[in-house]
Protein backbone atom coordinates (compact mmCIF):
# COMPACT_ATOMS: atom_id res chain seq x y z
CA UNK A 1 0.00 0.00 0.00
CA UNK A 2 1.50 3.65 -0.93
CA UNK A 3 1.89 5.76 2.19
CA UNK A 4 2.10 9.27 2.63
CA UNK A 5 4.23 10.97 5.98
CA UNK A 6 2.04 14.18 6.20
CA UNK A 7 1.12 16.88 9.10
CA UNK A 8 -2.82 18.03 8.99
CA UNK A 9 -1.42 21.02 9.36
CA UNK A 10 0.95 21.80 7.00
CA UNK A 11 0.29 23.12 3.75
CA UNK A 12 3.29 21.20 1.81
CA UNK A 13 1.35 17.65 3.05
CA UNK A 14 -2.21 18.89 2.44
CA UNK A 15 -1.16 20.11 -1.58
CA UNK A 16 -0.25 16.31 -1.74
CA UNK A 17 -3.33 14.99 -0.15
CA UNK A 18 -5.14 17.07 -3.17
CA UNK A 19 -3.00 15.77 -6.10
CA UNK A 20 -2.89 12.50 -4.80
CA UNK A 21 -7.08 12.54 -4.83
CA UNK A 22 -7.38 14.15 -8.29
CA UNK A 23 -5.28 11.46 -9.29
CA UNK A 24 -6.98 8.48 -7.67
CA UNK A 25 -4.07 7.36 -5.63
CA UNK A 26 -5.27 5.11 -2.72
CA UNK A 27 -2.51 5.55 -0.04
CA UNK A 28 -2.08 4.81 3.57
CA UNK A 29 -1.52 8.36 5.60
CA UNK A 30 0.91 7.86 8.32
CA UNK A 31 1.21 11.69 10.74
CA UNK A 32 4.69 12.44 11.20
CA UNK A 33 5.51 14.84 14.21
CA UNK A 34 8.55 15.63 12.17
CA UNK A 35 10.16 18.08 14.60
CA UNK A 36 10.94 14.84 17.28
CA UNK A 37 13.97 13.62 14.25
CA UNK A 38 12.70 10.14 14.46
CA UNK A 39 15.68 8.03 13.16
CA UNK A 40 13.35 5.62 10.27
CA UNK A 41 11.56 9.04 9.44
CA UNK A 42 14.92 10.51 9.07
CA UNK A 43 16.12 7.73 6.69
CA UNK A 44 13.28 8.26 4.45
CA UNK A 45 14.18 11.92 4.17
CA UNK A 46 17.37 13.11 5.12
CA UNK A 47 15.62 16.39 5.44
CA UNK A 48 13.58 15.33 7.98
CA UNK A 49 10.43 17.10 6.57
CA UNK A 50 7.24 15.92 5.91
CA UNK A 51 5.77 15.36 3.00
CA UNK A 52 7.51 11.70 2.19
CA UNK A 53 5.63 9.49 -0.26
CA UNK A 54 6.31 5.88 -0.28
CA UNK A 55 5.19 4.22 -3.62
CA UNK A 56 3.87 0.85 -4.07
CA UNK A 57 6.77 -0.47 -5.27
CA UNK A 58 9.15 1.04 -2.63
CA UNK A 59 9.95 4.34 -4.21
CA UNK A 60 10.74 7.34 -1.99
CA UNK A 61 9.73 10.64 -3.05
CA UNK A 62 10.65 13.32 -0.74
CA UNK A 63 8.81 16.62 -0.54
CA UNK A 64 6.09 18.34 -2.30
CA UNK A 65 7.65 19.52 -5.97
CA UNK A 66 9.25 16.31 -6.48
CA UNK A 67 5.49 14.39 -5.17
CA UNK A 68 3.49 16.33 -7.26
CA UNK A 69 5.97 16.37 -10.69
CA UNK A 70 6.34 12.47 -9.92
CA UNK A 71 2.61 12.03 -9.96
CA UNK A 72 2.08 14.19 -12.68
CA UNK A 73 4.78 11.93 -14.84
CA UNK A 74 3.51 8.38 -13.61
CA UNK A 75 -0.02 8.75 -13.96
CA UNK A 76 -0.67 10.38 -17.38
CA UNK A 77 -4.09 8.64 -17.77
CA UNK A 78 -5.17 10.71 -14.56
CA UNK A 79 -6.42 14.20 -14.98
CA UNK A 80 -3.86 16.84 -16.02
CA UNK A 81 -2.42 19.16 -13.08
CA UNK A 82 -0.15 20.70 -16.00
CA UNK A 83 -1.26 22.65 -18.73
CA UNK A 84 -0.18 21.54 -22.27
CA UNK A 85 2.44 24.06 -23.61
CA UNK A 86 5.57 25.46 -21.95
CA UNK A 87 4.26 28.93 -21.54
CA UNK A 88 1.15 27.69 -19.73
CA UNK A 89 2.70 25.55 -17.88
CA UNK A 90 5.04 28.46 -16.71
CA UNK A 91 1.88 30.58 -15.43
CA UNK A 92 1.29 27.71 -13.27
CA UNK A 93 4.59 27.53 -11.52
CA UNK A 94 4.83 30.94 -11.26
CA UNK A 95 1.43 30.51 -9.25
CA UNK A 96 2.97 27.76 -7.32
CA UNK A 97 5.86 29.83 -6.29
CA UNK A 98 3.90 32.06 -5.43
CA UNK A 99 2.30 30.60 -2.41
CA UNK A 100 4.77 28.11 -2.00
CA UNK A 101 7.01 30.98 -1.33
CA UNK A 102 5.87 34.71 -1.10
CA UNK A 103 2.50 33.01 0.57
CA UNK A 104 4.41 31.15 2.46
CA UNK A 105 6.96 33.57 3.48
CA UNK A 106 4.27 36.38 4.63
CA UNK A 107 1.62 34.94 5.96
CA UNK A 108 0.89 30.89 6.34
CA UNK A 109 4.37 30.10 7.34
CA UNK A 110 4.00 32.95 10.68
CA UNK A 111 0.38 32.11 11.01
CA UNK A 112 0.59 28.27 11.40
CA UNK A 113 4.40 28.58 13.12
CA UNK A 114 2.51 30.85 15.52
CA UNK A 115 -1.18 29.18 16.75
CA UNK A 116 -0.39 25.24 15.58
CA UNK A 117 3.46 24.27 15.70
CA UNK A 118 3.87 26.55 19.28
CA UNK A 119 1.37 24.42 20.86
CA UNK A 120 3.38 21.07 20.55
CA UNK A 121 6.57 22.01 20.36
CA UNK A 122 8.75 22.25 23.96
CA UNK A 123 9.96 25.77 25.35
CA UNK A 124 13.40 25.08 24.41
CA UNK A 125 12.21 24.62 20.36
CA UNK A 126 9.90 27.40 20.44
CA UNK A 127 6.85 26.24 22.26
CA UNK A 128 3.94 28.52 23.85
CA UNK A 129 2.00 31.39 23.35
CA UNK A 130 2.13 33.28 19.95
CA UNK A 131 3.90 36.39 19.44
CA UNK A 132 0.78 38.57 18.50
CA UNK A 133 3.21 40.79 16.36
CA UNK A 134 3.74 38.15 13.96
CA UNK A 135 0.33 37.18 13.50
CA UNK A 136 -1.16 40.32 12.90
CA UNK A 137 1.59 40.79 10.20
CA UNK A 138 0.78 37.68 8.46
CA UNK A 139 -3.10 38.75 8.76
CA UNK A 140 -2.13 42.31 7.37
CA UNK A 141 -0.12 40.53 4.35
CA UNK A 142 -3.10 37.89 4.18
CA UNK A 143 -5.86 40.51 2.85
CA UNK A 144 -3.07 41.16 -0.15
CA UNK A 145 -2.83 37.69 -1.14
CA UNK A 146 -6.93 37.51 -1.70
CA UNK A 147 -7.30 40.45 -3.22
CA UNK A 148 -4.38 38.39 -5.84
CA UNK A 149 -6.28 35.75 -6.14
CA UNK A 150 -9.80 37.83 -6.58
CA UNK A 151 -7.42 39.81 -9.10
CA UNK A 152 -7.04 36.73 -11.06
CA UNK A 153 -10.44 35.40 -10.96
CA UNK A 154 -12.04 38.41 -12.47
CA UNK A 155 -10.24 37.34 -15.90
CA UNK A 156 -10.06 33.37 -15.17
CA UNK A 157 -12.04 30.53 -14.18
CA UNK A 158 -8.94 28.78 -12.16
CA UNK A 159 -6.00 30.62 -11.27
CA UNK A 160 -3.86 30.00 -14.03
CA UNK A 161 -6.64 29.80 -16.80
CA UNK A 162 -9.69 27.50 -17.94
CA UNK A 163 -8.67 24.64 -16.43
CA UNK A 164 -7.68 23.23 -12.86
CA UNK A 165 -4.21 22.83 -12.56
CA UNK A 166 -1.24 22.07 -9.53
CA UNK A 167 -1.70 26.16 -9.11
CA UNK A 168 -5.19 26.19 -7.56
CA UNK A 169 -4.68 22.90 -5.47
CA UNK A 170 -1.27 24.75 -3.69
CA UNK A 171 -3.20 27.78 -2.98
CA UNK A 172 -6.15 25.78 -1.28
CA UNK A 173 -4.03 24.12 0.30
CA UNK A 174 -2.20 27.09 2.44
CA UNK A 175 -5.65 28.57 2.60
CA UNK A 176 -7.30 25.36 4.10
CA UNK A 177 -4.91 25.43 6.31
CA UNK A 178 -5.49 29.01 7.80
CA UNK A 179 -9.20 27.77 7.26
CA UNK A 180 -9.09 25.28 9.68
CA UNK A 181 -7.00 28.30 12.48
CA UNK A 182 -10.20 30.62 11.15
CA UNK A 183 -8.25 33.27 9.88
CA UNK A 184 -9.55 33.63 6.48
CA UNK A 185 -12.29 36.70 5.56
CA UNK A 186 -13.64 34.85 2.94
CA UNK A 187 -16.83 37.39 3.24
CA UNK A 188 -14.56 40.46 2.28
CA UNK A 189 -13.81 38.53 -0.64
CA UNK A 190 -16.70 37.06 -3.16
CA UNK A 191 -14.19 36.41 -5.84
CA UNK A 192 -11.74 34.41 -4.20
CA UNK A 193 -14.48 33.01 -1.86
CA UNK A 194 -16.39 32.00 -5.39
CA UNK A 195 -13.15 29.93 -6.21
CA UNK A 196 -12.67 28.40 -3.00
CA UNK A 197 -15.91 27.31 -2.90
CA UNK A 198 -15.54 25.42 -6.27
CA UNK A 199 -12.18 23.89 -5.12
CA UNK A 200 -13.88 22.56 -1.70
CA UNK A 201 -16.67 20.57 -3.34
CA UNK A 202 -14.19 18.79 -5.12
CA UNK A 203 -14.74 14.86 -3.74
CA UNK A 204 -10.71 15.34 -2.85
CA UNK A 205 -10.65 17.67 -0.47
CA UNK A 206 -13.07 16.31 1.80
CA UNK A 207 -10.58 13.91 3.59
CA UNK A 208 -8.73 17.42 4.17
CA UNK A 209 -12.37 18.51 5.58
CA UNK A 210 -12.64 15.97 8.05
CA UNK A 211 -8.68 16.65 9.94
CA UNK A 212 -9.08 17.38 13.36
CA UNK A 213 -5.80 18.57 15.49
CA UNK A 214 -6.11 17.34 18.96
CA UNK A 215 -7.18 20.13 21.64
CA UNK A 216 -7.68 22.32 18.37
CA UNK A 217 -11.43 21.93 16.67
CA UNK A 218 -11.85 23.80 13.87
CA UNK A 219 -14.07 26.70 13.40
CA UNK A 220 -17.79 25.62 12.93
CA UNK A 221 -18.10 26.60 8.95
CA UNK A 222 -14.43 25.06 8.27
CA UNK A 223 -15.91 21.64 6.66
CA UNK A 224 -18.97 23.59 5.72
CA UNK A 225 -19.47 24.20 1.70
CA UNK A 226 -21.87 26.88 2.18
CA UNK A 227 -19.28 28.89 4.40
CA UNK B 1 17.28 40.02 -27.78
CA UNK B 2 16.00 37.53 -24.72
CA UNK B 3 16.53 39.58 -21.33
CA UNK B 4 16.99 38.41 -18.09
CA UNK B 5 16.65 40.37 -15.07
CA UNK B 6 18.48 39.52 -11.97
CA UNK B 7 20.42 40.67 -9.08
CA UNK B 8 24.45 39.57 -8.85
CA UNK B 9 24.06 38.17 -5.18
CA UNK B 10 20.80 36.17 -5.61
CA UNK B 11 21.05 32.56 -6.11
CA UNK B 12 17.56 32.34 -7.97
CA UNK B 13 19.18 34.81 -10.53
CA UNK B 14 22.23 32.69 -11.02
CA UNK B 15 20.95 29.51 -10.64
CA UNK B 16 19.12 30.85 -14.36
CA UNK B 17 22.24 32.67 -15.59
CA UNK B 18 24.01 28.96 -14.89
CA UNK B 19 20.86 26.81 -16.93
CA UNK B 20 21.11 29.52 -19.62
CA UNK B 21 24.49 29.12 -20.16
CA UNK B 22 24.67 25.41 -20.51
CA UNK B 23 21.55 26.08 -23.17
CA UNK B 24 23.71 28.13 -24.98
CA UNK B 25 20.60 30.67 -25.05
CA UNK B 26 22.04 34.41 -25.36
CA UNK B 27 20.77 36.76 -23.69
CA UNK B 28 21.10 40.46 -22.19
CA UNK B 29 21.87 40.93 -18.42
CA UNK B 30 19.49 43.56 -16.36
CA UNK B 31 20.05 44.54 -13.28
CA UNK B 32 16.76 44.97 -11.48
CA UNK B 33 17.15 46.72 -7.89
CA UNK B 34 14.01 45.07 -7.24
CA UNK B 35 13.54 46.37 -3.89
CA UNK B 36 13.07 49.75 -5.56
CA UNK B 37 9.58 47.95 -6.83
CA UNK B 38 9.71 49.87 -9.82
CA UNK B 39 6.40 49.80 -11.60
CA UNK B 40 7.40 48.38 -15.20
CA UNK B 41 8.84 45.40 -13.80
CA UNK B 42 5.96 44.67 -11.44
CA UNK B 43 4.17 44.55 -15.13
CA UNK B 44 6.62 41.53 -16.08
CA UNK B 45 6.23 40.44 -12.34
CA UNK B 46 3.67 40.92 -10.02
CA UNK B 47 5.86 39.07 -7.14
CA UNK B 48 8.26 42.12 -8.05
CA UNK B 49 11.27 39.39 -7.44
CA UNK B 50 14.61 38.69 -9.56
CA UNK B 51 15.18 36.55 -11.86
CA UNK B 52 12.66 37.41 -14.67
CA UNK B 53 13.13 36.08 -18.26
CA UNK B 54 11.66 37.68 -21.93
CA UNK B 55 12.37 35.59 -24.57
CA UNK B 56 12.57 35.98 -27.88
CA UNK B 57 8.68 36.37 -28.93
CA UNK B 58 8.20 38.34 -25.59
CA UNK B 59 7.51 35.73 -23.40
CA UNK B 60 7.18 36.41 -19.76
CA UNK B 61 8.63 33.82 -17.73
CA UNK B 62 8.69 34.74 -13.93
CA UNK B 63 10.67 32.47 -11.22
CA UNK B 64 13.73 30.32 -11.42
CA UNK B 65 11.87 26.85 -10.94
CA UNK B 66 9.08 28.12 -13.92
CA UNK B 67 12.33 29.49 -16.16
CA UNK B 68 14.20 26.13 -15.53
CA UNK B 69 11.90 24.16 -16.42
CA UNK B 70 10.82 26.10 -19.27
CA UNK B 71 14.19 25.88 -20.88
CA UNK B 72 14.02 22.30 -20.19
CA UNK B 73 10.94 21.89 -22.02
CA UNK B 74 12.07 24.16 -24.92
CA UNK B 75 15.48 23.72 -25.62
CA UNK B 76 14.86 19.63 -26.07
CA UNK B 77 18.54 19.64 -28.38
CA UNK B 78 20.87 21.05 -25.81
CA UNK B 79 22.23 19.05 -22.64
CA UNK B 80 19.58 17.85 -20.56
CA UNK B 81 19.45 18.84 -17.22
CA UNK B 82 16.75 16.58 -15.98
CA UNK B 83 17.12 12.77 -16.28
CA UNK B 84 15.19 10.29 -18.38
CA UNK B 85 13.27 8.84 -15.27
CA UNK B 86 10.64 10.03 -13.50
CA UNK B 87 12.50 8.62 -10.54
CA UNK B 88 15.78 9.67 -10.87
CA UNK B 89 13.97 13.53 -11.90
CA UNK B 90 12.18 13.31 -8.16
CA UNK B 91 15.47 12.86 -6.58
CA UNK B 92 16.86 16.35 -8.70
CA UNK B 93 14.14 18.29 -7.65
CA UNK B 94 14.21 16.88 -3.85
CA UNK B 95 17.69 18.33 -3.87
CA UNK B 96 16.76 21.32 -5.89
CA UNK B 97 13.77 21.93 -3.11
CA UNK B 98 16.42 21.19 -0.53
CA UNK B 99 19.06 23.87 -1.67
CA UNK B 100 16.08 26.65 -2.61
CA UNK B 101 14.38 26.22 0.80
CA UNK B 102 16.17 24.65 3.11
CA UNK B 103 19.59 25.77 2.40
CA UNK B 104 18.01 28.99 1.85
CA UNK B 105 16.19 29.56 4.78
CA UNK B 106 18.90 28.36 7.14
CA UNK B 107 21.79 29.68 5.13
CA UNK B 108 22.20 32.00 2.59
CA UNK B 109 19.17 33.92 2.70
CA UNK B 110 20.24 35.42 6.12
CA UNK B 111 23.91 35.43 4.93
CA UNK B 112 22.77 37.35 1.73
CA UNK B 113 20.15 39.87 3.64
CA UNK B 114 22.63 40.38 6.41
CA UNK B 115 25.97 41.36 4.22
CA UNK B 116 24.86 42.28 1.04
CA UNK B 117 21.02 43.60 0.88
CA UNK B 118 21.77 45.75 4.03
CA UNK B 119 24.07 48.05 2.15
CA UNK B 120 21.33 48.56 -0.04
CA UNK B 121 18.43 49.50 1.74
CA UNK B 122 17.42 52.52 3.50
CA UNK B 123 17.20 52.73 7.14
CA UNK B 124 13.19 52.18 7.33
CA UNK B 125 13.56 49.00 5.05
CA UNK B 126 16.75 47.43 7.21
CA UNK B 127 19.65 48.75 6.13
CA UNK B 128 22.62 48.79 8.45
CA UNK B 129 25.07 47.15 9.96
CA UNK B 130 24.83 43.15 9.85
CA UNK B 131 23.11 41.49 13.00
CA UNK B 132 25.70 39.11 13.79
CA UNK B 133 23.87 36.67 15.41
CA UNK B 134 22.27 35.69 12.19
CA UNK B 135 25.54 35.60 10.40
CA UNK B 136 26.91 33.33 13.17
CA UNK B 137 23.88 30.82 13.13
CA UNK B 138 23.50 30.99 9.26
CA UNK B 139 27.19 29.86 8.86
CA UNK B 140 27.26 27.33 12.22
CA UNK B 141 24.71 25.94 9.70
CA UNK B 142 26.58 26.13 6.48
CA UNK B 143 28.95 23.34 7.71
CA UNK B 144 26.06 20.88 8.10
CA UNK B 145 25.33 21.20 4.53
CA UNK B 146 29.01 21.32 3.69
CA UNK B 147 28.77 17.62 5.27
CA UNK B 148 25.87 16.74 3.49
CA UNK B 149 27.60 17.98 -0.56
CA UNK B 150 30.79 16.07 1.33
CA UNK B 151 28.11 12.49 2.36
CA UNK B 152 26.79 12.50 -1.36
CA UNK B 153 29.93 13.30 -3.00
CA UNK B 154 31.46 9.91 -1.72
CA UNK B 155 28.67 7.86 -3.76
CA UNK B 156 28.24 9.66 -7.14
CA UNK B 157 30.03 12.17 -9.47
CA UNK B 158 27.45 14.84 -9.60
CA UNK B 159 24.44 15.37 -6.55
CA UNK B 160 22.13 13.61 -7.71
CA UNK B 161 23.87 10.95 -9.38
CA UNK B 162 26.37 9.98 -12.53
CA UNK B 163 25.69 13.57 -14.43
CA UNK B 164 25.54 17.39 -13.66
CA UNK B 165 21.90 18.38 -13.12
CA UNK B 166 19.79 21.08 -12.14
CA UNK B 167 20.25 20.04 -8.63
CA UNK B 168 24.07 21.26 -8.85
CA UNK B 169 23.33 24.55 -10.56
CA UNK B 170 21.10 24.69 -7.91
CA UNK B 171 23.73 24.23 -5.15
CA UNK B 172 26.17 25.97 -6.93
CA UNK B 173 24.37 29.10 -7.55
CA UNK B 174 23.64 29.45 -3.71
CA UNK B 175 27.64 28.93 -2.68
CA UNK B 176 28.41 31.16 -5.22
CA UNK B 177 26.62 33.65 -3.91
CA UNK B 178 28.44 32.99 -0.27
CA UNK B 179 31.73 32.64 -2.08
CA UNK B 180 31.16 36.03 -3.09
CA UNK B 181 31.13 37.29 0.14
CA UNK B 182 33.85 34.99 1.16
CA UNK B 183 32.29 32.81 3.46
CA UNK B 184 32.64 29.13 2.77
CA UNK B 185 35.45 26.90 4.30
CA UNK B 186 36.39 25.22 1.00
CA UNK B 187 39.66 23.93 2.61
CA UNK B 188 37.96 21.70 5.53
CA UNK B 189 35.43 19.90 3.01
CA UNK B 190 37.47 18.66 0.49
CA UNK B 191 34.75 16.43 -1.39
CA UNK B 192 32.82 19.47 -1.27
CA UNK B 193 35.47 21.63 -2.73
CA UNK B 194 36.16 18.86 -5.15
CA UNK B 195 32.88 19.35 -6.79
CA UNK B 196 32.59 22.82 -6.72
CA UNK B 197 35.83 22.67 -8.77
CA UNK B 198 34.68 20.83 -11.55
CA UNK B 199 31.06 23.06 -11.17
CA UNK B 200 33.22 25.92 -11.22
CA UNK B 201 35.11 25.09 -14.38
CA UNK B 202 32.36 25.00 -16.58
CA UNK B 203 31.81 27.79 -18.94
CA UNK B 204 28.73 28.60 -18.20
CA UNK B 205 30.39 29.82 -15.05
CA UNK B 206 32.21 32.55 -16.16
CA UNK B 207 30.34 35.52 -16.30
CA UNK B 208 29.20 34.42 -12.88
CA UNK B 209 32.66 34.85 -11.75
CA UNK B 210 33.01 37.96 -12.98
CA UNK B 211 30.25 40.08 -11.26
CA UNK B 212 31.49 42.86 -9.06
CA UNK B 213 29.19 44.85 -6.78
CA UNK B 214 30.23 48.24 -6.62
CA UNK B 215 32.11 48.79 -3.19
CA UNK B 216 31.83 45.09 -2.29
CA UNK B 217 34.56 43.69 -3.65
CA UNK B 218 35.00 39.52 -4.19
CA UNK B 219 38.17 38.00 -2.05
CA UNK B 220 40.93 37.25 -4.25
CA UNK B 221 40.13 33.62 -4.81
CA UNK B 222 36.51 34.00 -5.34
CA UNK B 223 37.20 33.78 -9.43
CA UNK B 224 39.59 31.32 -9.52
CA UNK B 225 39.93 27.62 -10.29
CA UNK B 226 43.18 26.87 -7.98
CA UNK B 227 41.20 28.16 -4.78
Amino acid sequence: MRQLYHLPISPASRKVRLVLAEKNVDFELIEERDWERRDAFLGLNPAGEVPVFVDEDGEIICGSNAICDYLEETRPDCLALLPATPTDRAEVRRLIDWFDRKFAAEVSDGLIFEKVARRFLSAADGGGAPEMGVVRAALHNLRYHLDYISYLMEERRWLAGDELTLADLTAAAHLSCLDYIGDVPWSQYPLAKDWYVRIKSRPGFRPVLADHVPGMPPPKLYANLDF
